[in-house]
């Protein structure tokens, strides 16, 4: 792949030259993906200047490529001739995912100048959740009836697909009320006698989506059956669209995006993904103190267990400094296990049928390392303060800290989705705030039985 | 979708009435993903009743969506001659993949017995490195000369594509000693003119892999230019095969797991994933107690903190209940901020460059979510304890313990990735105990200070 940082430099060496018949070769020459990098990369006059001096149809290939916000600045800052002409170019979907970024008012006018076909056709695409397959799809498709040969089906890809910017993975067959009846891989297309029928060698058991899908829902059936495109259907079994599977790939990281979020304690409910990461502030308080809350709440609940046992604290202070350390490790075992639960649990390698046995594997996981780390801390504390029950006391806590974790970290994943709530939820702060809570109940009740050996 | 658990528990009826015909029936109605979901969810001697009852067809279909673990099991306890069958039956790349899963010695049996020419091909892909392209690729491709017309082309491909079970998405373009000239898109070949020459209508950029490339550089260059296959050429650019996005997929989940596990400090390197979450024990304990002992270490240095203010813990021992409140919220808005830029350095939202406003930019986060905990905390403390000046400490504590998680939380990531370490790894426990220590630190050193206070 190519170095951005050097091919930007080499852009504001150009630049600075302002030699723009340079420029304009120069930019040809990449690939509109890595373009899209370069501009990613370049302050917003250096932009502005290099997209003015791309010809329209790498631009409409590059902006695909770019982040909303940057599609949005850029063609808002030429005018709005080459604008629309750039949107013309694009894919349907690509254009109306662009056109739903922009303001209202902005978007109606270059829907005003865009091809009359195209603008209808963008415009039915905008009035779909954006969400949905319905938004997501692409509405150009090959379609053929199911009385055609396939020479006739091949004649009629040479004038369909030429047309429109037309994508091309499979051909779907409908009826002339345009129901899909049937779908046939350009493969065997390819492969079929010239004369056969297609209704003879089409599909009829296909694998479709609904307008109305959700996109966890089309990332799921992607993942699953691994088709590059699948159909779109109302619910009349009408065909209006494809989503290919590049459009599920940008899915599939959005919702990553959304589980590795949720495990942190950041809520992604209220507030876009990419606002929590460079909005405002206070979208980003916003998305971040809900879960912070709870914690307070919880560790207020901690606060409290440490309340009840002051006068063992002020007995024998010393036992205070351990409770990080128990914590800690506490904390970072459970984490580990609601991770490789909350993980098993999305990528459907783990079912709720498993659940009783991963609890046990875990707790014995747990006892393991529990016992060999309770080992060592006892030891070390032993030697250190030269008392063996004190030793004992934190290290036998912290081998019961690491085995509960390991027992709650990995139950809890499997109530929450038993339940059908989120399991990455539970990496949140509710769980680690209730190891916490027990693991510092635990010591503090052993301490205060050994309090007449520990002082 | 279908709904898995109703469908494994139709099958087992039809066990239980020993129905073998309405099993097969049952059976070749699902399509081969859904299969797949129910040979997971049965149990082992039902799963090689039911596997012994569907056609070798689709056998080979399911086997390519079932886990290798399933594979190896299924096809070695069914007869040798109809596992061959099954295995011939397979796309190369598959075939290899169950192949390489397999003990030698049982291996070397399949592959005597596949057929010659699929046997050779198979055994060269097991050459390859596994996780590199050569390991991941298809070798059978559709190739043609650049002198060859559309229309020779098309008929090049009846005759190729029908011969092996080959997938279509490019026609590849070599000279005759195969080296790859350029490539032609099936749109691009159908809606050309019959008798047009395919070098002047094939692309010659080709964004391309080579045989040695690794899967986390496959994915990142797939994610990228968001094509559906890509070639493979070995060093002197003869064209070994092509990757496809299916494939693809399968890595990004991987490598997704990985981040995921690095992030929460489980250690990937030396165990396999899959082992890690199903395999033996101590397997599980050798990946999970490496990142544990580094933040043992890191919390003795928290105790000996701790220790330094022994006399001011003497004095007043309350003080220690707030420290799992302190250590709570400042781990787990700094886990936010790892989060965040850990997760946009890798999905290439963030660069280097942008590592200056993101600390700016998270520090005013922490500023303020700081103050706001930070003032709850003081109220509820003051009201508690009836001491203004408790409460002000430890909500002063709060407020400074907050922000300092989120600026080292966003420095480490950036940090990290500067000298060409995984940034995930900061989501592990060094950062973590880090903001542990110095948020005690604050903490008892502002307990020390207003000590006179306090009493």
């Amino acid at each position: 792949m190519l170095k951005i940082e050097n091919a930007v430099e080499r852009i504001r060496e150009i630049l600075d030259d302002e030699n723009l018949s340079q420029l304009r070769e120069v930019l040809d020459d990449y690939h509109s993906a890595d373009l899209a990098d370069i501009f990613s990369n370049l302050k917003e006059e250096e932009r502005l200047l290099c997209f003015k001096n791309i010809e329209e149809d790498k631009a409409a290939e590059m902006i695909e490529y770019l982040s909303p916000q940057l599609q949005v600045e850029l063609l808002g800052d030429i005018d709005e001739e080459t604008a629309s002409r750039i949107i013309s170019k694009l894919p349907h979907d690509s254009a109306a995912d662009v056109l739903g970024d922009m303001e209202d008012n902005e978007s109606e006018t270059y829907l005003d100048k865009l091809p009359h076909k195209f603008s209808e056709e963008v415009r039915e695409l905008l009035t779909y959740n954006e969400d949905t397959a319905g938004g997501i799809m692409t509405p150009v498709i090959m379609t053929v009836n199911d009385d055609m040969t396939v020479k006739e089906v091949l004649s009629s890809i040479r004038v369909q697909a030429q047309e429109d910017n037309m994508e091309l993975y499979y051909i779907y067959v409908v009826d002339k009320q345009h129901h899909l009846l049937g779908v046939v891989s350009l493969r065997k297309l390819l492969t079929s006698p010239i004369n056969e029928v297609i209704e003879n060698i089409m599909i009829t058991d296909i694998v479709k989506l609904h307008v109305d899908d959700y996109q966890d829902y089309i990332a799921d059936v992607f993942m699953k059956y691994q088709y590059n495109a699948l159909p779109v259907v109302d619910l009349y079994n009408r065909l209006k669209g494809i989503v290919t599977w590049d459009d599920v790939q940008d899915i599939v990281e959005e919702e990553t995006t959304e589980e590795i979020y949720t495990s942190s304690a950041i809520s992604t409910g209220n507030v876009d993904e990419d606002e929590i990461l460079s909005g405002s502030i206070t979208k980003a308080v916003q998305a971040r103190t809900p879960w912070l809350f709870i914690t307070l709440i919880g560790e207020f609940v901690a606060v409290h267990v440490g309340h009840k046992f002051e006068p063992t604290l002020q007995m024998l202070p010393v036992i205070a400094i351990f409770v990080p350390l128990l914590a800690g490790l506490g904390g970072n075992i459970g984490t580990q296990s609601i991770t490789l639960m909350v993980r098993g649990l999305s990528t459907g390698e783990l079912t709720l049928n498993s659940a009783a046995k991963h609890i046990m594997r875990e707790m014995s996981i747990g006892l393991v390392i529990g016992s060999i780390f309770g080992g060592l801390v006892s030891l070390v504390t032993w030697g250190w303060r030269n008392n063996i029950y004190l030793g004992l006391v934190v290290g036998i806590s912290m081998m019961i800290n690491m085995t509960i974790a390991t027992v709650i970290g990995t139950f809890a994943p499997f109530a929450l989705k038993k339940f059908k709530i989120d399991p990455a939820v539970a990496s949140g702060p509710v769980i680690a705030t209730i190891i916490d809570v027990l693991g510092l109940a635990v010591y503090f009740t052993l301490v205060t039985i050994f309090l007449v050996k520990l002082t």
